[in-house]
């Protein structure tokens, strides 16, 4: 399993996925789920991943290598857009689904890919989208800021509750990793490290890519504090008034 | 889709349940999964139900009319320890497969149903049972004092943070209430009212039944102040120290 969220804020987005792959509960391993596009000055765009491992490490490959849209082969450091770069995403898909998918069925294996592409490049606007095993995608607006794959569930009721498009970049740093911390406490295939990327709007290259281990002071602090914080806030609302029935 | 949640605490039972019920997002109905089995003096016994609505009614006509166990028929009111109690949810989801289950798998319809079964027969232990689909059950214990059916993801992470066995039985209301609330916001086919049941151990006799409407004042309360709290919560921890790089 795998944990992957995103946001896109007014000043930027934040981009965080855990690193756990697992082929049954003996066959644990790490491997990095966040791919990096970037061309500094240019553009900043990274791909989150998240299914068999197959899969998304082709998906990914062909995103550095080269995939046909329109007549044209583009790498996701040369697509001219953001839309354009979404589609490529769902083109690789697409071809390794062509390649791979028969087979996989035909061995009952699901072909299980989904993805989260965010980014910028210059003179565009800064977009994030979700891109589903059949190719095809969608995308986050100010409604809606923050897009989920994998175990979404247990870390979504934080970020229902509190992310906001306007929030700070690094406020939303610290809900991706309290959405994250809940998601590892409950689920075990989602594992650190974690990965961890935050970028500027029209800034055109990353402000931070980093990978936070469970020796991370700061993520150990998270946790802690944040168990302390809920234990906390529910102590301090009032019983009902028809608890003495 | 259902969500339950059940609390074996030192101090008594603290039960929650939602009502809705779907067969598609356009036919949305209310129905109680709490059921009573008390006998006030001798027993107080509840049963919470998930899944398939026909079959969980049919399990649920069975435990008040009588189904057999080792020979002799028994209903949850006249059965004499809560393990048998829980046998007896087991036989009765089996009686109910063995008549609709084949027909349901003909059709598609998978036979999906699991129960939360909690109460003291006097003289007794006071017990915590989930039991499962083919009959078989597990117990709840002082190490993992809480189970949940349905639709449990989104409830979990405050449970896993801020249950003990210790706790005080209006405390564990709270995180319940809290647990639905989550839940509500984060899945529309969980629905309110809810019904809240509470039982005090040795009593014998259920403490507090109780539905809670959107109209309920307490139940709004938590629901605001829990976001107003996590949001506070998320705030007062600081940024990372590489917030600067």
């Amino acid at each position: 399993m795998t944990y992957c969220v995103a946001l896109r804020l007014k000043d930027g987005l934040v981009m965080l996925s855990d690193t756990r792959t697992t082929a049954g509960v003996d066959h644990v391993s790490t491997f990095s789920k966040m791919h990096l596009f970037d061309v500094p000055g240019n553009r900043a765009i990274a791909m989150m991943s998240s299914g068999n491992l197959a899969v998304t490490q082709s998906v990914a490959n062909l995103l550095h290598e080269g995939v046909e849209l329109d007549g044209e082969v583009y790498t996701l450091r040369k697509v001219p857009t953001m839309f354009k770069a979404a589609q490529l995403v769902g083109a690789a898909i697409r071809q390794v689904y062509s390649v791979d998918g028969p087979q996989l069925e035909a061995q009952d294996v699901k072909f299980d890919v989904s993805m989260l592409l965010g980014g910028q490049i210059e003179g565009r606007e800064m977009r994030l989208f979700q891109i589903y095993a059949a190719g095809n995608f969608i995308e986050a607006t100010a409604d809606t800021p923050f897009l989920q794959i994998g175990e979404h569930k247990y870390g979504k009721p934080i970020l229902d509750r509190a992310v906001s498009y306007d929030m700070d970049l690094f406020d939303a740093v610290k809900l991706a990793l309290i959405s994250m911390d809940s998601t590892l406490r409950s689920n075990l295939t989602v594992g650190l490290p974690l990965e961890l990327l935050v970028y500027r709007r029209n800034a055109y290259k990353i402000a931070l890519h980093r990978r936070l281990t469970e020796s991370d002071p700061y993520f150990r602090m998270i946790g802690e504090s944040w168990s302390a914080a809920l234990r906390e806030a529910y102590r301090a609302i009032p019983r009902p008034d028809w608890a003495a029935e």
